[in-house]
């Protein structure tokens, strides 16, 4: 059985990542591929590198182009798909790349987007573990209709940090995140900063001092693993590549927690995942291993002079961080094996 | 007046920026270029930007040919530079652009380096608050004959929070610093993982959970700001960039502390430091405007949901980290302005 | 039905390309992974981002641990892979990445590589025009054992400035290419100018003044099909980024030949290929688009001050360059379609 | 003796790198900073990296603003430098970076351009053969009020195959040159192809068929050289990298012309020149080895198989390439030691 699939946002990073993706599954055939401002063009001129669509013509991202799907990708801005998932069937699979249905909290998305809040979604992140029984997020994705893929940094954040939540293992303030993303999470849109020349060659952070909009729904999903209210200090910043997410996560480790304990909560909260590994002793992760595939890969060390944990994890910002996660979700909503299509092996170097 | 200088370690990138930064200095006037397995061959063929200096011949690396200068630079592996440091002459000034003379803690050497501690020698850090009373280092380096270059990482963790440390507005523990370095940080030999095709595109922590080396030295020049035992966690990543430090240092502020004595101490602590600048409030750090210079620049912003304050700072790890807080250091050392040979503008794009 | 395959070479990077193929490919299974001093390892310390094959371990490269496959890929040293196909058995099909098999000439192998020519294999590159007839490379590859998979410059060149020769469109003399290849190309021996901090921000040429081995084996592919004696000036160099040649081909058009003529001739000689896509006029050629992928991508101006067409033709060096010209050449011999395992997307950004 | 110099084109890569190599140049001091739409900023938002001059606030680029200094430099785009300067005072230096005054031919200008031909500058490449007799065109700036300062591109061609042309080794048919540069050489003006994402990893050519605008530019120094009409195909290419140009350039010798006749004629027209260096035998040049710096490196190979001389070269296109042979240039203009303030060593790594 294939179903259909429409996606928006087609002429920039994420929208182009699900088309990639999208262009392997076997179950899916891709429908309307829509845009905005490039609407008209074929997508080859855009996205050269989907060779096997290359003469896919880009139409308006309008209700009517998108209903009448099976499945509707809408990687837009945020504001912009909570308009337009508002009108699309109900039955229609609406999953949703931007923010506008990640946060629970109304005072939360008021503090950070500044507009009205569009309600909250199920969160795609399959493996998370979302209560002390070690349920998964992915019981609340099976055949839902309307689903919110996290943000990139929460995804390697989440992964990174759940198990110990989870597990009790770690205290709930102090916890500090810093990650390194590369500039394709900044999006497509021309921004002097972002040029390569400025780019290349050199770091930068932004967002700091807990600005950066992540910052709600990370410690949302922490502290749904805690059972308790988490606090995080997060600090994102430019790293020169185009794609990767390296994030560094550290937290207090509750009194007498052993550096076995630690290695047994990760390992045992991933052994049965096919997409996120906890890596051998001695081998630190690199984000190159996981580029252009959907698998996260983790390190951890117990820090015993600061008394912390030092989770590292690596992502493919675009895939498992945004296109990779997204099409994960679509299988569970489905009923596909969870990792149709999403079989991809890195691509190094 | 001219002093002699003799460069060691001149093959590897630690000893060919000493010779780029002496070059253009005008109190020095460059003697012996020491190596060790490239020992005979032209410094071109080794080290080709260095366009006035491409007909040097490299010499071992003997007391015999170091001796007799004004000043040494020792820039070779830990163990190495205590072992020919202390067979040249005491009125010599010799700078040791490794670790062996940095830590005090005699302890702490035995622990992250395993062999004998060589002994302690003023720090080359002249911007560090070293009191209570606003000290700085510098006054350890006038007139100095042994001078222990920092590590570049703790060159840049310690302008980060010295500042804050000294006045007394940060707590002590779950400190937090993830830096990341471009790849020159680690040394010219030749190693899998330093391949430009594992590096490029990629990026990877190392030396997690405490382990580095720069880690006891960070933890030292903060306490000894502090007053008072401070305690980090230190994660260093490797970045795919050939230069420079993008350092994110957070700590817990005191209770009460505000934003507004926050900023006034880091802006005062260096309103007088031509090296070292706070940026205007907005405006964030890029390795790239350091890259070739002796600069660090700031910026800090207080979270306030997370009760913690985040400071990044950049550096050239090969110039403020390495060779050029040697140069001024050794400015200090020999009674030159400090800033001789060192007003290099950054080297941007 | 299912054919075995076994890897040699496995812990370098055209190896591990292969593997990365041939782990989505339907109609192989993957048997020996074999490695020389990385005998015994894990692959997944090697080769992290083969997800689905952490957990192989690396057998010698031995003639008894490589037979007993349908297909054998040797993707060692030139030298080394002559050695052990000797005493593969005839029907297996043996795919040879080296260059051990590609010339022709004895003479130029003489030149070229200095030792005993192994003689010559069908060579490994599909779309080539063999004949004034527009007959194609792949006729002798369906059903062969052995096959030559052609050097990753020479299958940029050869699809790039075929057509025109095959054509009579272009005079064989004064025949220029220039070719930018990412550093994997270079391979995965540890050598000191390959080093990321030597590599990034720079490009440096290599094997100028008709030095480099690539040049007959290009000089061969153009003069069968020119059906006379072609000569280039061949300059490849190094550019900083892990994979893609760009390659920048031009030559002098025989007398009257206009732009319309040169656009027919190279439209027409790919209009059937799925691998090979002559870009809309307008539109140039970026590596990155067929980063991971099998495609190459081209386009072609006629300068009419000089006299000459340029063409310019991107690859991934790994996978059309390579790997994946292997696989597309086992398949042809294999009886298989020939894009089964190959349809993949670019990687991009 | 101080002479007054005012910048234009402040906030764009030119401007920049001549406020960066003006900061270090012991006779002259900075007056007006002039920019277009960035007037009224502190040089330091946009140009944080030249750490003496943060404070400076930009100005309008008006006559007004300019006049008044001994030196104006003009980096603007072609156009508008010509109705700059033709309004200031003809006693002062103007040093124009843009293309205005480049071209003696009204009818290539008018064929590459497009606009009305604005005359021609003496033009600012010193170590350029202008005849016969090796007059170098450092005679024609001395004491010059007005100087064309050559594109990026023609500065490195011009330096790679001058010398052959000028002894008359080179037939003036069949010259090819492929050169890539770095990002900044497209300038700061943000562009979709010229993002970090884009760009990164990636190489690409533009202008293809003779289309660029240097084209003209080369032959004009080329032929002059040479005595006689030079023809060109020149393809530039985009590298990933912020900075740095290597020319590929080849041209059939002249019948019996051998290697030794070659390396003699590039080395004698070098030797005297401390900004062009003819690398050792065997050596190859690298971007980085001349990045920041005012330095070309050269290296050549006769391709006996070919016919052809082969000469790579390498400068930084924001210093030789634009802002260093701008100031090499004033320097003569002003009577100055020619490489006053432009004693740099590349940074490398």
């Amino acid at each position: 059985m294939t179903f259909s699939a429409a996606v928006s946002g087609a002429s920039g990073y994420a929208g182009g990542e699900v088309l990639r993706i999208l262009a392997g599954h076997p179950g899916i055939e891709i429908g309307a591929v829509g845009a905005h401002s490039n609407a008209g063009q074929r997508l080859g001129e855009l996205q050269p590198h989907l060779h096997s669509l290359t003469d896919r013509v880009l139409v308006d991202t309008t209700v009517e182009n998108l209903a009448d799907h099976d499945v509707v990708f809408l990687a837009l801005p945020h504001g912009a798909s909570a308009a337009i998932a508002a009108q699309l069937p109900p039955e229609t699979v609406v999953i949703d790349a931007g923010a506008d249905h990640r946060l629970e909290s109304a005072e939360d998305w008021d503090q950070f987007y500044g507009s009205a809040h569009a309600g909250t979604w199920p969160y795609g992140l399959p493996e998370l573990i979302v209560d002390g029984e070690g349920t998964r997020q992915r019981e609340q994705l099976r055949g839902a209709t309307r689903i919110a893929v996290p943000g990139c940094y929460p995804t390697s954040a989440l992964l990174a940090l759940g198990p110990g939540f989870a597990a009790g293992l770690l205290e709930p303030e102090d916890v500090v995140i810093v990650a390194a993303s590369g500039t394709s999470g900044a999006g497509r849109a021309v921004k002097p900063h972002l040029l390569g020349s400025e780019v290349m060659g050199s770091m930068t952070p932004y967002g700091v001092g807990g600005a950066h909009r992540h910052t709600p729904e990370i410690e949302q999903g922490l502290s749904r693993a805690a059972g308790e209210r988490v606090r995080i200090s997060f600090t994102p910043t430019l790293a020169p590549m185009p794609r990767g997410i390296l994030t560094t996560a550290t937290a207090r480790v509750a009194e007498g927690v052993t550096a076995a304990q630690l290695r047994e909560a990760w390992e045992g909260a991933y052994v049965a995942e096919q997409f996120v590994t906890v890596l051998p002793e001695g081998s630190w992760p690199a984000t190159k291993s996981v580029a252009g595939s959907n698998h996260a890969q983790l390190q951890l060390a117990l820090d015993p002079r600061a008394g912390r944990v030092v989770v590292t994890c690596v992502i493919d910002n675009l895939v498992k961080g945004t296109a990779g996660g997204a099409v994960q979700s679509m299988n569970l909503a489905l009923g596909l094996p969870e990792d149709t299509g999403l079989n991809l092996q890195g691509v190094a170097p």
